[in-house]
């Protein structure tokens, strides 16, 4: 074992460079899978992971065909009596607006300060390409793989995943395995590795207010014409109040209370206290339910958030229109137990019940996921840890994510297996904002943490 | 008088086409005052209206430069014992987003069912572009004028107006004036002529809110993060709730109670029926004060209206952004006896109450214009509505509007002159929207009215 782990150890090394070329090469493509104009790009991206598998030596390597963006398939089941791993990840990326807060172009990878900057370096072509190398690197090295592999990656995940969800639904005997393994996850900082055990779900609405048949003239009908800006202010003012209590009845029925365990995990988690939010987020003060600890309000309370609004004359200067629509995006983040669905019931009436006079609402799903819980005392969870242990050199703390990352949910319940969510992102990677980076430090970390995690499953 | 009446009805037939020419000329000028890119456009439209000055005989026709968009004079002084009319208008237009919602492109003017369709059309180079051949057709016929004029032409009344007013306090004795007249108003419907003889106030603000530093993610920083776009709501909806009512400590102290006179005239028009205004806009009811009459909340009441907001994630799709910043711009329309800085000093005291722990509010004056209330009965006042009664048919109505025009103020409290404001835009006529269109007929009607108007102030 330390013969071939030394040689690893050097495999890795020599090719530390091209692993990089090749996660830059992947950056280049602007994969946006929520802007229709980057179909081509989506498509791309999927051939670029599909060639990978191939030059791994996986088979059945496909790019699936759905409603959406298409899905990555490969497989290598030549471990018998081996166990199988699924192994996801995503190769879409968030729009990269507003473009002008970016230091250097979000799809011409750069490096500055030990960072790779790019939109998807941590979100998660950067993470799902660090799985990529480890499998290449067990691969080359000894010709074969410790466990039974296959690997499905989509392009959806920043557009609500529906493709996937489909395809799982709809054949999971193709997806056969003993365990699961999310690279999409992160951890407290370079010094302290984490393993994820639960996730919020997420229900993400649109509301649009209609107010007159066209845009008017605000001296010639101002204080009598229904304003759908306005409309817009007084529901979300409805819906979440200055203190952060989210005001939808029903929503906070379903809240489990936290064990003292996880109230444990709060106390204990150096990394996210309040001094360190704060110089994160360039806040003077944290806002929200100060009745609650930070870490619970980040973790496993529900929160509702205005991701957007627009609406009416927005450039330089004045207009003094009152606009016939607008429109607000909305998502809630909800805790085990609050299905997405139920979720978005008591979202929608209560937006009608909040709208006022004059105004036509349309309230709508725009994608929602499931919250999830999984075990923390399982053999994938044991592999996963102490190869954390190795390459650390310190036991990883196991946390819930305030994120949703549908799939993990959806693994849990529809193939039932345990799910290892294992990743290497860390707070300050801009994730969703301009000046995207993964560390490359944690990206060469990662690909020792999973080949060790692989072996350390099949041993 | 008849022969001649006669002559300038014959010269007006005969030029018609030309003088619709001479407007869409105008009209294929995108001069929007409020977007830098459209300065060169802006500076073209301001020649093109001192070219059509210097063809009708005026001297002194400049183009004066401003800090902001040039003003346009031309003088014409050559009726000894008569009394001087300073006329106003401006060239400059509104922005035309939304696109997509114009029936045909709006800097190119198209004749549909008696209206001619351009951004400007009515709002104001229709308008000015009336009073022009007015004065052109009454200078061919006869060779001279029927009473002196100086003429005064803007380019930013919809951009705050900063210069004429700059200019006006500035050199009021190059503006020496016997009575000034605005055609930049219109009529309730083209049966019934209308003089108008109060408008509001008004100040246009924008809010900036800021959070955090960058923009967050929603599933690691929702439930403490302050979010922008969050706060902008509780703002606007703590300034005026879902009724109407604006609440702004002091604002409503200074309105002043309408005489009995005002409330009849209110009562007295056909035309703004509450029927007529919900066809107008296309909705199922009015909203606002309803304690107060429709009419006095459109012409009497301060209102608030929300004019645009942006902030966030806007495009198609999903993105769990929390915004950095957003913004809104909001103004007030106000009644006479408050001015525009002593209701934006109100204004701003609020907001800055109402804004949630965490986010920085700055809240800035974009522009003000002070309201104003002429006497009816003056001799120009007269010599309008004999004109109207004469081209119309019948006695015009007295309204207020609820618009701001500040020249009309200025020219009142710095010119100490009487003010007629006559103009000719009917209620469809989409001011400020897409579609904005000018009645062929109000045209043309337009222009006896102002060439009759000006005989009778000379007669």
């Amino acid at each position: 074992m330390f013969a071939m782990a030394s040689q690893l150890e050097t495999y890795i090394r020599e090719h530390e460079d091209r692993f990089l070329e090749d996660l830059k090469g992947w950056l280049r493509i602007p994969s946006i899978s929520t802007l229709p104009e980057h179909v081509g790009d989506v498509q791309q991206a999927a051939e670029y992971a599909a060639d990978q598998l191939r030059r791994i030596g996986f088979e059945q390597v496909q790019v699936i065909p759905t409603k959406g963006h298409p899905l990555v398939y490969g497989e290598w089941l030549k471990a018998p009596g081996k166990p199988t791993l699924l192994i996801y990840g995503h190769y879409d990326v968030q729009p990269v607006d507003p473009l002008d807060l970016w230091e250097s172009p979000p799809f011409e990878p750069t490096i500055r300060g030990g960072n790779l900057y790019a939109r998807g370096a941590a979100d998660d072509k950067g993470q799902t390409m660090l799985v990529f190398k480890a499998l290449e690197s067990l691969m080359s090295v000894n010709g074969t793989l410790p466990v039974n592999v296959r690997v499905l990656i989509e392009g959806e995940e920043e557009a609500g995943g529906e493709s996937i969800e489909q395809y799982v639904r709809a054949y999971p005997e193709r997806l056969q395995c003993d365990a699961a393994f999310i690279c999409d996850t992160g951890m407290p900082s370079p010094e302290l590795p984490a393993l994820i055990y639960g996730l919020r779900g997420i229900v993400y609405t649109e509301i649009e207010a209609r107010g007159a048949k066209r845009d008017l003239h605000s001296g010639m009908y101002g204080g009598v014409a229904p304003n759908p800006l306005h409309a817009l202010a007084l529901i979300i003012a409805g819906l979440k109040d200055a203190e952060g209590h989210i005001h939808i009845p029903g929503l906070y029925d379903h809240v489990r209370q936290p064990t003292a365990e996880e109230e444990a995990f709060w106390r204990e988690d150096p990394l996210h206290t309040e001094e360190a939010l704060l110089e994160e987020m360039g806040v003077p003060q944290l806002v929200g339910e100060n009745e609650y600890p930070a870490l619970e309000r980040l973790g496993a309370r529900p929160t509702l958030e205005v991701h957007g609004i627009v609406g009416g004359f927005t450039g330089e200067g004045a207009k003094t229109v009152i606009p016939a629509r607008a429109k607000a995006k909305i998502s809630l983040r909800l805790p085990p137990d609050v299905s997405s669905e139920e979720a978005f019931a008591l979202f929608e009436r209560r937006v009608h019940e909040l709208a006022p006079p004059g105004v036509q609402i349309t309230v709508r799903n725009i994608h929602g996921g499931e919250s999830v819980l999984v075990p923390v005392d399982t053999a994938p969870m044991r592999a996963a840890a102490a190869a954390l242990q190795e390459v650390y050199g310190r036991e990883p703390v196991f946390l819930r994510e305030g994120g949703s990352i549908p799939i993990a949910a959806l693994f849990y319940t529809v193939l039932n297996v345990p799910v290892v969510m294992m990743g290497f992102g860390l707070p300050d990677d801009n994730l969703h904002a301009p000046n995207e980076k993964y560390s490359l430090s944690q990206f060469y970390k990662g690909i020792r943490t999973v080949a060790s995690f692989l072996q350390r499953l099949g041993a």
